[in-house]
């Protein structure tokens, strides 16, 4: 059994709980909506005493199972008001499944100042206070918590956004080398983390082993022929590790739906300087890494290390929607300028679709000029320092309309609009309209059928079909979410069924359960229907559903397309 | 047949519409309302061209009925996001009655960066471009339109706020004097006028004459008995006249519910220094005007002329709110810094009561310490100045407590909470969590029986009987808000029934209606109903019908009481 850990901030305390009475196989996304759907309130202040920060691998974390190692964050979220699950990659979720702890809950609010550090080894955990990391950023952060806990530790830890509890502030996870690249970004869990005095959970797998198996053998057999499947399939075997996520910007360039100069347009003239294919050619030229795993055990290893002229380590990736945000949407066609901006978000722990979106608000309200990639850097470093217009960007797209009385602001539920301009992808419009997260597209991403043609295709210019593939986009994006395995692994699904039956074997064989195809899928529609419960009790309703308005009345060039999913269809996405 | 204009900033035309079908008597919150919610998106962009301004007198402005001067102004609102009704004294009302305009509803957004100004005269109306007005203060504007349109004119103006389209901007109208003193203060309603590009509405009433009556003799006969019982009422003829609104701070303060340092106590320690006896003191002492009418014909006159040490105007009163808010909730006891203070919104055109909640979430938030008065005061300066943090606080403290990660923020549908403390007043605390407009005592002033013990009493410190009371009172409000009365005129109507029989009688007289006590409160509903159906469309729900969390958990000194009216009491409100 795993563990399930209570820390109790008001108390100072770290406690073991009974795991949840929730079935098997639970997990990542199911485990994180279910805890803060029952437990927090609703209606509560996302930075009071009453909001919970919840951790938990998937079931398959730690097992071995090829990219399993998302870790699933969940709270009420500062940003959209309503329910938060946000994953990411790195090394913690393993080091977590390898101490046997299956979910972490942080409640309360601290009774001082202090910063405190949750430190968890296999002898057990420990708050400890040290102030003397308040105001770091997350790579100094790291190399602090690295000489006083030891080189193999995996760190998940806030930065100075985090402290400052903005709504754009991330949680850092470290990857392989030790360095806080990977960020469950969304939604503003930092400040969530932040509100509760603590800077960083520690985890040292020493002594800890791998999560027992009910059939080790089935399973160690499953996982290998999905490791297989994976190398197969022309996505995860050979686009991702060639090009990383980025291999998309020339694709939905192409597509006309690459949004520029905050969702003015739907292609950017500079899309060559910063395309997944310069992009790669920079980093080999200069001796980087073209190919890298976020993660132990992931074997599309989509990701890069990118480094300067002197062949100096400056960011990973960075990823697609990193680049088009501080990029095309910015204006901004310099790939160093925009992995500075990388650098500087993870630093400080700031979400980059989010930054890159408000940067873009705060130059349509005439901050800056689009383009002005110094200018750009210069607001991230203001947030940095906590000075006034730092709070602002820091706080979002949304606040920062605000702020400057901007009228086009790309957000839904208060969270900003990823990199695919939803006038020309339908299928991801209606996945941002309606995802219980605020806009996001890893809660249904129909671009696979709208623009990449995997499986079935459904014209991403038209509002038909729209609705029925992003429901069952985002009932299966649920599932994945909850198992720990990468979602970018989900493409060996589309090689045919047995990707999903290797999933379904490797789950059974571990946990000795007997759950089928499906139950995988009235699991997501569980998953979403606690999700919609809690945000329905916050208040969201058929209003909070929809595009801002000048999506469905600016004609996006070069299609000429508005949003036109018809209201009254939006409002049967969930209905299953 | 009053005039009904349609201000259309797109074509940049005015155009005389015909009259809005509802039967009269209409008029003021009935017809802004109506419009409001029956021609504005309800999901629309606040500051999109779908947004409309409506300004209209009640349907007893211009008649010369005592104290009708109030100008109700309407539109979605860009600080909740929902329906707002805020009125304002001045002679902008009488004006436009005299020239036998009704309703003006403006709408679109123009074409291009020009700052205008709507001239409106006896001949008719025109927009004229002044972009020698950008970036001026009420005061400034009010003076260059004089200069530019005669002496005789009424202003209804935006300041700095307004233009930068601030979330806490007022619409500001002239005063007898000429002065921009009067404001429609609530919701953000000047970022609509700024978005606009409508920087000022002159009213030149020469020309023009009072409405007609349909039995003029029968109109001034109640009219007359109408004034005798203002004067012989105890507040509106001897408290108010005399110590103006801020009569109530000692009341409120030894009552126990004086919000006190960001509604953390409920007595200021200070409050001898700020109360209506000492302003009026300083006030005569220094050669100012303890007693004076904010409008021609208002016979109560519960304003005043604020004065330097060397006899030099500085503001008007300050109203009760005002020194409240700028005050006991910032911790600050200086009369003369909180008249700079008043001064200042004025010109900047800032609420006054979301200004003072605003600082003092600020000051929470450690940007200042409380009872800093020069630090308030650079605060506003700030946002005249559109610095980033002056952008922050000209926000709200909606937004303030997100850049500052604050989280005791006394909001209500994203607008503070007035001079009341809600825990130890309960009958108006159910009317700031469940008014259409967000947190405001006007909406239903349930003080007056919770506290001022007039027509009944309901017990301020216990849950029961307050929901009865706020929804009377939010009745009574709307009803009381279409027709033009500054609702102060109302307290005639605690002595007995004689007062609404006079307001019936004068507005049946003036309008050759006949309505009775039956359909006064139905009206009042009716507005209520509109406007909550509005809010239902925009998406709110029963979850925004709640006070912020800590005024249901943190016990406020000296009774130790919280807000505990049960939720599902609360959403019985609008059972009518």
């Amino acid at each position: 059994m795993r563990k399930f850990l209570r820390v109790n901030m008001g108390e100072l305390s770290v406690k073991e709980d009974v795991w949840p009475a929730e079935q098997e196989p639970t997990g990542g996304r199911r485990l994180t909506s279910s805890i803060v759907s029952s437990e927090v309130c609703p209606t509560c202040h996302p930075l009071s005493a009453h909001n919970k920060l919840v951790l938990a691998p998937g079931w398959l974390g730690g097992t071995g199972a090829p990219s399993s190692g998302r870790l699933s964050i969940g709270a009420k979220s500062p940003l959209t008001g309503g329910i938060k699950e946000s994953n990411s990659g790195g090394n913690a979720a393993n080091a977590l499944s390898r101490l046997g702890v299956g979910a972490i809950v942080v409640e309360g609010l601290p009774p001082d100042e202090d910063l405190r550090v949750l430190h968890l080894t296999a002898d057990g955990a420990e708050l400890v206070v040290d102030n003397g990391l308040k105001g770091l950023g997350n790579y100094d952060t790291t190399d602090r918590l690295r000489e006083k806990f030891g080189e193999n530790i995996s760190c998940i830890t806030i930065g100075q956004a985090g402290e400052m509890r903005l709504g754009a502030a991330t949680i850092a996870i470290t990857d392989e080398e030790g360095r806080p690249t990977r960020h469950a970004g969304r939604g503003g869990l930092g400040a969530v983390m932040g509100s509760k005095g603590l800077k960083a959970i520690v985890i040292d797998k020493e002594g800890g082993q791998r999560p027992e198996s009910a059939d080790r053998e089935a399973f160690n057999k499953a996982a290998k022929r999905f490791a297989q499947l994976l190398r197969e399939n022309d996505t995860t075997g050979d686009v991702l590790p060639t090009y990383g996520t980025n291999n998309l910007a020339k694709v939905i360039n192409d597509a006309g739906l690459y949004p520029t100069r905050n969702f003015r347009e739907g292609q950017f003239e500079l899309v060559d300087n910063i395309s997944g294919e310069t992009q790669r050619e920079t980093i080999l030229a200069r001796g980087g890494e073209a190919k890298h795993a976020c993660h132990h055990g992931c074997t599309i290893a989509c990701s890069a290390i990118y480094v300067d002229e002197d062949g100096e380590f400056v960011t990973k990736g960075p990823e697609y929607e990193t680049i088009w945000a501080h990029g095309a949407n910015c204006g901004i066609g310099d790939l160093d300028a925009i992995a500075r901006m990388d650098r500087l978000d993870d630093d400080i722990g700031l979400d980059t679709i989010e930054m890159g979106a408000t940067i873009a608000v705060a130059m349509e309200g005439g901050l800056l000029e689009f383009g002005d990639a110094e200018g750009a850097i210069r607001l991230l470093q203001e947030v940095r320092d906590g000075t006034p217009l730092g709070r602002i960007i820091g706080s979002g797209a949304a606040v920062t309309g605000r702020a400057f009385g901007v009228r086009r602001v790309p957000v839904v539920k208060g969270q900003a609009l990823p990199a695919y301009d939803p006038r020309s992808a339908k299928g991801i419009g209606v996945t941002y309209a309606t995802s219980t997260m605020g806009a996001d597209h890893t809660a249904g991403y129909a671009i696979d059928q709208n623009i990449l043609n995997l499986g079935r295709y459904v014209d991403p210019l038209q509002p038909g079909g729209q609705v029925d593939l992003s429901r069952e986009r985002q009932i299966a994006a649920a599932a994945f979410d909850a198992t720990g395995l990468c979602n970018l692994a989900g493409y060996a699904m589309y090689d045919g069924p047995e990707a999903l039956e290797m999933i379904l074997a490797m789950t059974n064989a571990h946990l000795g359960t007997s759950v089928d195809e499906h139950w995988w899928t009235e699991l997501g529609k569980e998953i979403l229907r606690k999700e919609r419960d809690f945000n329905a009790r916050a208040g969201f309703t058929a209003a909070d559903d929809r595009l801002p308005d000048f999506f469905e009345e600016e004609p996006l060039p070069p299609h000429g397309t508005v949003f036109d999913v018809p209201h009254g269809e939006l409002d049967t996405v969930f209905d299953f």
